[in-house]
């Protein structure tokens, strides 16, 4: 019997905690080398421009595995529609069988790269934040804020998008916004900072960085994007990724790497942080940034969890 | 809006020939380089044993693109399981939105098998069929001989299985199916076989290959699989793949290559044949054989063919 679960449900039914410790399992079981993912596929269009991505793979020994998915197209928005969608499909492990459909349309995408970011901010943002620094104002920019609430008591932010107008619409329950329109200013007043736009040149420059700061940047999870000076890599005392395989090729430490700024034996990886916490931030005056493409893991772990949640939903109003 | 179609839908809307004209133009825009499919992917299970394929793909200005997973674990008739399962979703190649998923539980990967092997007899089969030829009695010997009632008019059959308990009880309706225990007489008698099983040596030999026969073999889709002496490859007069690139890499063909009795430049495709058929037989005396692997071009076409089925089946009945 297959499950089938439309976005609205998903969404009802996600509960924030359980997502982020199941990313932040996820992020433990890829760097012991528990996950079985073998490659993943994209199919690109050209008119109307858009791409979709597939991955696939499942944990050692766990019931499950998992197909997800993803689409942009990036014209979408002229239609009325947002640029992604997407499924996930989660399947028994034992006989195959289409255990079931999460249509979320992108949400559980979305959902796991904030969480990640918020397993990031765990380890590695200093104890006492002054301020959030946001760069960009979509989507994953209000996600990644929401779910930093779980993480640290700070509930000021500082918000920066190229679309200024978009800037000022940002807003996150709890939350104050400021708006600027210096993304330098984001490194001066945050000492938490995230950056979540599409960008193809640096945003965040290390003349701007001051110690005790923690970077995130999740938008560079393809060959052409860039969102942080490669200095910032020099000068920073820890080096995360969530993959070193994946980051090494495409993700912001590419370009630290390619420029002979740092050694490939400088970075450690989140799960590597996660399994020995002593690992990550040591003293509030460290400069810390994560690097993170996305793993397929964090696509397993947020469908399984999203689906517990779902079944623990259904069971308590059946 | 995605519509979810089951098994059941999906079988009852089936248009046979709907079904084999989808299949032959799948080979005709593979051939032609119209087929967007860069790779596919696998999974593997060590416990219970099984295996996932991920395929996807669109043909070049469609308005849709379609992703395939399809299983196997092997254990599950010991649950009372088939083992083949699986399902495949149809996505707007416009706007990324999921447009149908088809639970098909792998009905619909057998079925494509199934009218590639009618296409490859419509061509290269002899014009009188004395006899049709079955080797193997499983799902897919079933289904072959069910689609070779629309590409010709011969209703003998004779069939051979590993099991003579399954063979015994192989029947398709308005066939007279007769059983032998020797997979040789399928050759003597039969100038149409079609082999279906999972062998991994050679079953049909060259010694009893007669002059006028077609052999289409769909058992051998990956490396250590075989059913075919290779020097049925280099007696024959035309020598049909459906990809170079499969059958050369894991198809039968394979080893009448790597033994030298026949070169590359020796097959030609399916496709290559519907675009122009004097290619295919040209005479009742030839010798000819079609080596298919699968393409996700045909898990394309029956995914688009079955839908259409199933909205004329919906817009019917309102």
């Amino acid at each position: 019997m297959t499950h089938i679960y439309g976005r609205s449900d998903i969404i009802a039914s996600i509960a924030p905690l359980a997502v982020i410790a199941a990313v932040e399992a996820g992020f433990l079981a890829f760097s012991r080398h528990e996950v079985i993912s073998p490659g993943s596929g994209s199919l690109l269009f050209p008119n109307p421009p858009g791409d979709a991505h597939i991955r696939y793979g499942y944990l050692k020994g766990a019931p499950t595995f998992v197909v997800k998915v993803a689409s942009s197209f990036y014209d979408n928005p002229k239609l009325g529609l947002p640029s992604s969608n997407g499924l996930m499909l989660v399947f028994d492990a034992r006989t195959g069988a289409t255990k079931a459909i999460l249509l979320d349309e992108g949400y559980l995408t979305d959902l796991r790269t904030a969480a990640a970011g918020a397993v990031a901010a765990r380890y590695l943002a200093p104890k006492r934040v002054s301020s959030i620094g946001i760069v960009g104002a979509g989507i994953q920019a209000r996600m990644q804020l929401d779910l930093l609430r779980h993480v640290t008591d700070c509930r000021q932010a500082v918000v920066w998008a190229r679309d200024p107008a978009k800037a000022r619409e940002f807003k996150v329950e709890g939350f104050d916004v400021a708006v600027t329109d210096s993304v330098g200013d984001v490194l001066k007043r945050c000492n938490l900072v995230v950056t979540t736009t599409p960008s193809s040149q640096a945003l965040l420059l290390a003349k701007d960085l001051r110690p005790g700061t923690h970077i995130t940047a999740v938008g560079a999870d393809q060959l052409g994007k860039q969102e942080l000076d490669p200095q910032i890599f020099a000068r920073a005392d820890i080096r995360a990724v969530d993959s070193r395989v994946q980051c090494f090729d495409h993700g912001d430490s590419a370009f630290a790497l390619k420029a002979g700024l740092v050694a490939e034996h400088q970075f450690i990886e989140i799960g590597e942080i996660v399994a020995r916490p002593a690992l990550g931030r040591k003293d509030e005056g460290q400069i810390t940034v994560a690097d993170l493409t996305g793993l397929a893991v964090q696509d397993i772990q947020i469908a399984n969890a999203a689906l517990a949640n779902l079944e623990a939903r259904a069971g308590g109003t059946a």
